[in-house]
C-alpha cells in the first residue's frame, strides 16, 4: 500500500511558513508500514489541484491533502477533490452542528462563508476538528482514497493521531515498528563508528543514525507482519546499543525527549529543580514545563535578564559582576549557588551568555555562554562556543543545559550510591 | 518565468527532518518575481527522479533541485540530470581542487567517493559551496534550466543568497514586492469581511488573509517591472488595510513579531517589563527574549509554577490560593501585581492555568488559563478557555498574554495622552 501526500497552500509556495505538516504526516504513515514516494505542494488553485490529483491517483493508492479547507474564498481543496471526484458537496449535520458549537462556545457570530466548512463530498466522512472549525473528510473511492486535512498544525496533528492513524492502521499492510536510542554527549561519526558492525549487518530491523540538535538519535525498525513479531525483531539490537553506549543513552523510546528524561531522573530520585537564566530568558524553565507532571520537580525560575536581576533576585555579587563580567564563568557559578539557596531546591541550572546579534566582544565574542549546574552544593561549570544566530544560540543553550544537568545529577547519584 | 522545486531525500519521505529548504528556494525565488507553482519531495531514487524530471520540465522554465550531491551511493541527483538531458558527467578541475583543499585544511584522507562531487554534467557551471565538498550545479538546456544544490541547509542557503539569487536576478523577470498586515483581537472570516471589497477588486496587488495562532495576517504583494514600481502599487492598499482595522494592526512589516511590536512598543513608551508566570513557565519571557534587544525592557521573570513559589517569590496571599485556587482571576490579578511591586517593572504580566493533560475537574477544566496584566498599579485580568494539548494550551497563553499587555499598554497610553 501506499500513499502520497498533497499539501496545498500558496503560503508554502512562497515560503511564508515551513512544510512540517509533511513531515509529520510522512513520519506517521511511515511508521504504519505504508510507503510514500511523493509529496507534492501546490497553491490554491482549482486547475493546478485537478491536475495533481490526475497525476497522484494514477499512481498512488491514498493520497493525503493538507490545507485549503478554510471558510475563505481561496480555500478549495475540497472543491478541487468533488470535482474531481465528480461528487456533489453536501452538507454534513454532525459537522453543521459542531461549527456552531465552536462559535457559540466563543460567544462569537459565525459569518455566512463558515458553513461553508460543513460541507462533505457525497459518500464521504467527516472527521470531526477538536481544534478548529474545519472537519477533515476521509473519501474512499474504487482506485484510491483521499484524506483531507485541515492546514494548522495543532488542528491536523491531533486529528492525525486520533482519527487518522487508527483509520490507516485498520487498512492493515503489515507493521513497522521502531525505537530510537537517544543519545547525548556522543556526535554522530563516533556514534557511527561505534556501531558501524551493526550497521554493515543489517536488513531487517534497520539501522539509522540521525544527528539532532545536540543529539544523536539511532532508529531500529523492523517490519513484521504484526507489531508482535516487530518488536521481538527490535527488542535485542536496542539492547545491545544500550550496551554499547551506556550513560549517554538517556532514553530508548521515541517519545521521552531529553527535558522528560531529567524530569523522571529527578523525580525519580525525589530531587527538586530551579533555573536561573539570563541568555535563554525562560525558556529552559519552559521546556521543563512542557513535560506533564514538571510541578513535582520544578520549584521555580528565575529570569535575571539584568545585572540588576542577577543581583537582587539570586544574590549575585556586585564584585563578580563588576571583575568578571555578567557572561563568566564566576557570574554562572554564583547564580546556580544563589539560586539553589534561595528556591531551596536540590538543582539549579543557570544560564548566562551572549546570544547576540550585538554585544559581543573580541574576548567575549557572541556565542560565548556559560552553564551551571548545582546539585547539593557541588557547582560545576561549562564554557561552550556556539555559532549561528540569537535562537540558534539559545536553543543550543537549552539543550546543553539540560545535557549538564543530567549529567551532574548521574555522577551525584553515582557518588552517593558507589561512593 | 516560472520556477519549481524538487527536493531529493528519503529522509525528508520518511519525515524524519522537515524540508526548510522547500522554504527557503521558495521565499528567495518569490522576491524576484519568479512564479513557483510545484514543489515536490522524492527519495533517492534514480527512476521516480527521471520521471519527475520529465514532468517538471514540460510545465517550468527552471528546475531547482535540492540534495543527493554527496559522495555516498545513494546520492544520485546529479547522475539523473545528466541521464535525463543525455549528458556525460565529466570532472570539474576546480571542484576537484576545492575538495583536495577543503579536506587539506581539515587534515582527513579524501575517501574515493569524494571525487565523485568533482562530476559535472558537461557545459554545466560549477558553483563553489563554501561550507562543504559538494559543489552547486547550474546547467542551462534548450527548454530548462537546472540548478542543483547540496542539501544541508547550511551549504545550501549561503551557495544560494551569494550565488545563485545573483544568477536568477541576471535573468530579469521583474519583481515581486510584497508587505503583511498584521492583527490581532479580528479572526479570519471577520477580517475577510471586513475586506471582501477589496479582496474583489484585486488584480496587482493581490491580497489574502493568513491564519495564525491567535493573529490573522494580510498579505499584499505586487508585482513591477522594479522594485520602485511593485512598492508604489502595494502601498495605498496597506495604508487602507491599517485605517480599516486600526489599533488591531501590530505590524506592517514582514519581520516583525507580536512580541517585536511589544518590546518596541515599552521601549519607545520607556516602560520596563516583569513577567510571572506558572502554566506557561517561562515561555512568555522567552519570548520577549527572543527579539534582540529585550534587555532595554525586560527587567526581570519569575516562573511561580508551585503554590510556594507564588507566594514566596511575587506574595500571592496563603488567603487567596486557599479561597479561590492557583488558578483564578484574584491568583492572577496578585501575581501580576506582585511581580510588578517585587520587580519595579511598569507593566507585569502574569498567567496561571491549566495546562493539563491532568489536573483538571469539571469546575476548572483543563484549558482553563487566567492572563493578567499590570501597568502602572492598573490591573486588568482575561479569562480564556483554550483547547488543544499541553503545548498548544501553553503556546496560545503565551500569545494572548502578549496581545493582553499590548491591549494594556495602548490603553494606558491613550488615557495618558488624551485622558
Amino acid at each position: 500500500m501506499n500513499a502520497e501526500i498533497i499539501c496545498v497552500g500558496t503560503e508554502l509556495l512562497l515560503g511564508n511558513i515551513v512544510n512540517t505538516n509533511a513531515a509529520f504526516i510522512a513520519e506517521r504513515i511511515s511508521r504504519l508500514g505504508i510507503e510514500c514516494y511523493n509529496q507534492c505542494v501546490i497553491g490554491d488553485n482549482m486547475d493546478r489541484c485537478l491536475s495533481q490529483l490526475k497525476e497522484s491517483s494514477s499512481r498512488s493508492d491514498i493520497i493525503i491533502l493538507s490545507g485549503g479547507l478554510g471558510p475563505t474564498e481561496d480555500d478549495m481543496t475540497k472543491e478541487a477533490v468533488a470535482k474531481f471526484t465528480k461528487l456533489p458537496l453536501v452538507e454534513d449535520a454532525e459537522s453543521r452542528r459542531s461549527i456552531e458549537e465552536y462559535f457559540a462556545k466563543r460567544g462569537i457570530e459565525p459569518t455566512e462563508n463558515n458553513w461553508k466548512q460543513a460541507l462533505i463530498p457525497k459518500g464521504a466522512k467527516a472527521v470531526p476538528n477538536a481544534n478548529g472549525t474545519a472537519p477533515g473528510i476521509i473519501l474512499e473511492t474504487k482506485n484510491c482514497t483521499y484524506i483531507l486535512l485541515p492546514g494548522p498544525p495543532i488542528e491536523l496533528e491531533a486529528m492525525f493521531d486520533s482519527q487518522i492513524m487508527p483509520y490507516l492502521q485498520g487498512l492493515g499492510a503489515g507493521v513497522i515498528f521502531s525505537r530510537t536510542v537517544k543519545i547525548v554527549g556522543v556526535g554522530e561519526s563516533k556514534a557511527e563508528t561505534m556501531i558501524m558492525d551493526m550497521i554493515d549487518a543489517q536488513s531487517n530491523p534497520t539501522i539509522a543514525t540521525y544527528a539532532k540538535t545536540g543529539e544523536v538519535h539511532i532508529r531500529v525498525t523492523a517490519f513484521g507482519s504484526d507489531e508482535k513479531e516487530a518488536k521481538k525483531l527490535v527488542k535485542p539490537v536496542v539492547k545491545e546499543l544500550k550496551a554499547r553506549f551506556g550513560n549517554s543513552v538517556y532514553a530508548a523510546e521515541d517519545e521521552i525527549s531529553l527535558e522528560q528524561s531529567v524530569v523522571e531522573l529527578l523525580a525519580s530520585n525525589k530531587m527538586t529543580l530551579s533555573t536561573v537564566e539570563s541568555c535563554t530568558g525562560g525558556l529552559i524553565s519552559a521546556t521543563i514545563v512542557s513535560v506533564p507532571g514538571a510541578s513535582d520537580v520544578l520549584k521555580c525560575g528565575f529570569v535575571t535578564y539584568s545585572n540588576k536581576a542577577k543581583r537582587k533576585l539570586v544574590g549575585v555579587k556586585k564584585g563578580t559582576l563588576d571583575k568578571y563580567g555578567a557572561v563568566s564563568k564566576q557570574t554562572a557559578t554564583e547564580m546556580a549557588k544563589g539560586g539553589a539557596a534561595t528556591s531551596k531546591s536540590d538543582v539549579c541550572i543557570s544560564v548566562t551568555g551572549l546570544a547576540g546579534p550585538g554585544g559581543g566582544s573580541a574576548e567575549k565574542p557572541v556565542g560565548l555562554v556559560y552553564i551551571g549546574c548545582s546539585v547539593k552544593g557541588e557547582i560545576k561549570v561549562k564554557e561552550f562556543h556556539f555559532s549561528g544566530d540569537r535562537n540558534k544560540i539559545r536553543a543550543l543553550s537549552v539543550k546543553n543545559a539540560l545535557i549538564l544537568a543530567r549529567e551532574c545529577i548521574l555522577e551525584y547519584i553515582s557518588k552517593v550510591n558507589f561512593g
